[in-house]
């Protein structure tokens, strides 16, 4: 068994204040976003895909690979999206194995309608307390940890 | 209703990445605990908590206070701690509402089993990844945006 490497104190005030700050930003992010348009992040993340998307259509693979989730994660938040009347869902005309999602208009003007309150929810926690300096910081360390997390999904 | 401020290209670029890498990291060290010991994330707090009070004993709302928690949350995971006969609840003596959560023998064996592979998680995917001046700089973010967020629980 090879020895424990303990955290010096700055780390340790470090990963402390990341990950209490995490938490509560995310818990944040999450209550403004179901309070303003009824839907958790992961819902909010996927229509904004669907809607970047040419014909607002993609595999549900794709959206499984884009988001770096489970395809399971995926069906599920479908299929809520889907009785929410938000997305469709429809076999690919090649493949009958193959599942489409659609963002209808229902879905694009559930978005747009949400999309205003969850920016400034993310300006009012994150960006607009942090210095330009800061945002550019954060968004270096984030890219490294990804580089680092990637792989492992 | 006030103009919508959009994300600037590096806000966009920062946020994006940083909602990714938290949601990445935070499932990872979460799988990675539970493997290791069986408890979520939330778990283990509580039972370090304990671990560095004295008498390992600590107040139910001083639990709540300190993790910045509901107490319906801490009601709720000190009873499973409980079921896994690693905390015991107990009255207080001076105040028949109140009740302590302590830290048993059992429950201390647990996290000093779990805290090597939890630490090495945590060094694995976030302190060793980064460079000494980026563990700083995140120290630094996340105490920033903790003060923006404390005041709101």
């Amino acid at each position: 068994m090879t020895e424990t490497r303990w955290l010096n104190d700055e780390e340790q005030r470090s990963w402390r204040a990341f990950g209490l700050a995490t938490r509560l930003l995310l818990d944040r992010l999450e209550r403004d976003l179901q309070e303003a348009a009824g839907m958790p992040p992961t819902y909010y993340e996927l229509l904004v895909l669907l809607s970047e998307a040419p014909d607002r259509t993609m595999r549900m693979s794709e959206l499984a690979r884009w988001t770096h989730s489970k395809p399971s994660r995926i069906t599920h938040a479908i299929s809520k999206l889907e009785q929410a009347g938000w997305v469709r869902r429809q076999h690919l005309a090649s493949d009958r194995r193959g599942w489409l999602a659609v963002l209808t208009d229902e879905g694009l003007a559930a978005l747009r309608a949400a999309a205003p309150r969850h920016l400034e929810s993310v300006r009012t926690y994150l960006i607009d307390v942090l210095s330009p300096e800061q945002v550019s910081q954060l968004g270096d360390i984030s890219e490294t940890l990804l580089k680092r997390l990637l792989p492992d999904i």
